[in-house]
């Protein structure tokens, strides 16, 4: 047998985190490998109670089939109590219920890209996203940031190099992976920018809430007044990722579009996840947890990075993330992460080497490191043994 | 704003059947529209029962993220237990989890389809198929169908015609829209022209298990010894369609494209929508559930047939199927069934016109109509009041 697929099936790869999942699970690894929110915080007796209500209130209708678009509830909750944590005015008709946002990255690429089509995204970003545009076969420019986020000018003249270009993908609070966040004034000149060159912004928010220091700063679509800004959110850190719950808020035209690309690739959502995810904000406090979320996660970064500081070689450069779930390592430029990742799992620690979230691929001396679920002991711990992998190298 | 989207994106539209339900909504309305299955038999109560014994003994890993293939249980499940009822050896490393069959017909084309691709459908069939391949700009061939199902002869023909044709795809079973069924005969023979042809067959069972007279036919890929048939499998009709569990049954090989696309499109199936049905199987048995859905769903189909023979008139044309949800109606060549609807609708009766069913869109004289969601005395009063506007235009 020797079928004969698309050419869109031979440039697509499973993707490295994913399958590094698989052996960094083994027993006894301490592993900053994944990006698992902490599930010792997911509110499973109240999700028992909510689930129960759901099915004695509503079970018919929470079983059945519905419309693609979601459950108006929930969209209508998220307008109302989310979007505006974002600082961004909605209403539930600029809501569409997704997959988790993994979904809402696929449908955008869907959307916009043809093949050859020019993705502007950060340098590095997020490999699952990267890996869902990849289907389509698009070209890549990638921005280089620095600690305020993507860096302005430089997307500017990529704008200008490439005035065919067709999304702008950012991830702004606590980046996957680099921990970065851009700044207000950036966030302001991206907005301007997306009208300018009348290109659309995906802007994926899935880290926004988990600020642990000071308020959540206002997104990119906060300063979009014309719609050129697809904001793309998810409960997956706030709540917990096993319901597959997102959405995509986007200016209604353009939302339509998101609708009918939802009923070809999976009809909707859980009826029943939907109604879970809106009950259980109807009836206790999601803020009240994501504090509870935020507190704890900011005392393990606090843990990691002061592990980092005392046992990591001098001239290691990392990011002091101040919010989301993971801190990135710069090596020196002639290491290779994924290498020295071998000498790691042989001292039972992992992280993941950050080639893959390089867009065209091409850089080797980075590794991603996740400090939300894993306890302070194992982490001080893990951190020291790979302290002294590094040192080896140095 | 006046953004770019991919050539694909102006190709697709919204599905017709989904913009009716809202119509065929209205109170008072006697839809034969849908294509539900009937919510008062969905196991509510034991589907409380096991979400609690879920969270309570395995809270954390069904609310957290898991692998993209999906739960190994649920995997190993579909294998052992409903694999065999379409005559299937399979094992859970030839099942990925999808959300509904829906998702795994979306990926067929995504992993096959480069534009201008021939795909070979039955005409009429399943319009969120069409409009999921849609996506991928293919070309469609059409192959006409009897009380057997899809003619193979003229498969065949379509195959010699094109003999770089991408994919065949067929609902053996009761068949949405037209409830005909593919003879067994001409099952065999489709798997030995995969082959013959070096094709992929998307098989997609929705409604096999639904049968009203007799044993569930043998799949087609029953008959595939080297994997040419992709069997899709759902929850949907046999279980209740809210959690969006389905699954793709394939040869390891082409199964791991399908993982890979999976892990772009979503990350996984919800973890916890997994676990219930896995565990909804191992407790209660389904079997029995489905014997009721059968018995019932017969009884409906008994009244709906009855009452069409009696109040339809008599050159009208209909399908007497033996099991799932639908027949199909087949009016005088000159009469268009979307502008028969108008009248029907002021009547308060809806059905769903067949055009949008056929993947080239060009017959106007059949419709739809669904038994699976209508009590006796309903259907009875709504196919009546259908019989006398047929009437006018006769
Ligand atoms: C930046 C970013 N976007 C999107 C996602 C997808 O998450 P989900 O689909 O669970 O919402 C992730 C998950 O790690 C992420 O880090
Ligand atoms: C033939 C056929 N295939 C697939 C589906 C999709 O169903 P689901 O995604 O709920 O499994 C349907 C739904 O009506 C159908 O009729």
């Amino acid at each position: 047998m020797n079928l004969c697929y698309a050419e869109r099936t031979s440039s697509i790869k499973a993707s490295e985190i994913r399958e590094l999942l698989k052996l960094t699970e083994m027993p006894d690894i301490i592993s900053f490998a994944g990006g698992l929110p902490a599930p010792e915080l997911f509110p499973i007796e109240k999700l028992e109670s909510i689930t129960t209500r759901v099915l004695r209130e509503d079970g018919r209708a929470a079983l059945q089939y519905s419309t693609t678009e979601g459950y108006a509830p929930l969209r209508e909750i998220i307008a109302k109590q989310r979007m505006p944590k974002a600082r961004v005015k909605a209403t539930l008709d600029n809501i569409m219920i997704t997959s988790g946002s993994q979904q809402g990255l696929e449908f955008s690429a869907k959307i916009f890209i043809n093949e050859g089509d020019v993705i502007i995204c950060e340098s590095p970003s997020y490999l699952g996203a990267l890996n869902a545009f990849k289907a389509y076969q698009p070209k890549f420019v990638e921005i280089p940031m620095d600690d305020d986020g993507m860096i302005v000018t430089e997307l500017e003249k990529a704008l200008e190099e490439n005035p065919k270009a067709k999304m702008i993908y950012t991830i702004p609070d606590f980046q996957n992976p680099s921990g970065k966040t851009m700044s207000i004034e950036r966030r302001k000149r991206v907005a301007e920018l997306a009208k300018i060159y009348n290109i659309p912004v995906i802007e994926d928010c899935p880290y926004g809430e988990l600020t642990f220091e000071g308020e959540q700063y206002p997104s990119i679509k906060s300063f979009d007044e014309d719609g050129y800004v697809i904001y793309l959110g998810t409960f997956s850190k706030t709540f917990c990722p096993g319901l597959r719950i997102g959405w995509v808020c986007a200016d209604i035209e353009i939302l339509q579009k998101y609708i009918i690309v939802k009923q070809g690739a999976d009809l909707q959502c859980s009826s029943i996840a939907q109604r879970e995810t809106a009950l259980y904000m109807q009836t206790y406090d999601l803020d009240e947890h994501i504090a509870n979320i935020r507190s704890i996660y900011k005392t393990r970064r606090d843990v990691m990075l002061d592990s980092i500081e005392k046992y990591f070689p001098k001239d290691v450069i990392f990011t002091r993330p101040k919010g989301g779930l993971f801190t990135w390592v710069e090596l020196r430029e002639d290491l290779d992460a994924a290498i020295i990742l071998k000498d790691a799992l042989e001292e039972k620690v992992a992280y993941v080497p950050g080639s893959s979230f390089y867009a065209n691929g091409d850089r080797a001396n980075h590794f991603r490191l996740n400090y939300s679920c894993m306890n302070e002991n194992l982490t001080l711990e893990g951190i020291k043994r790979l302290g002294s992998v590094l040192k080896k190298h140095y």
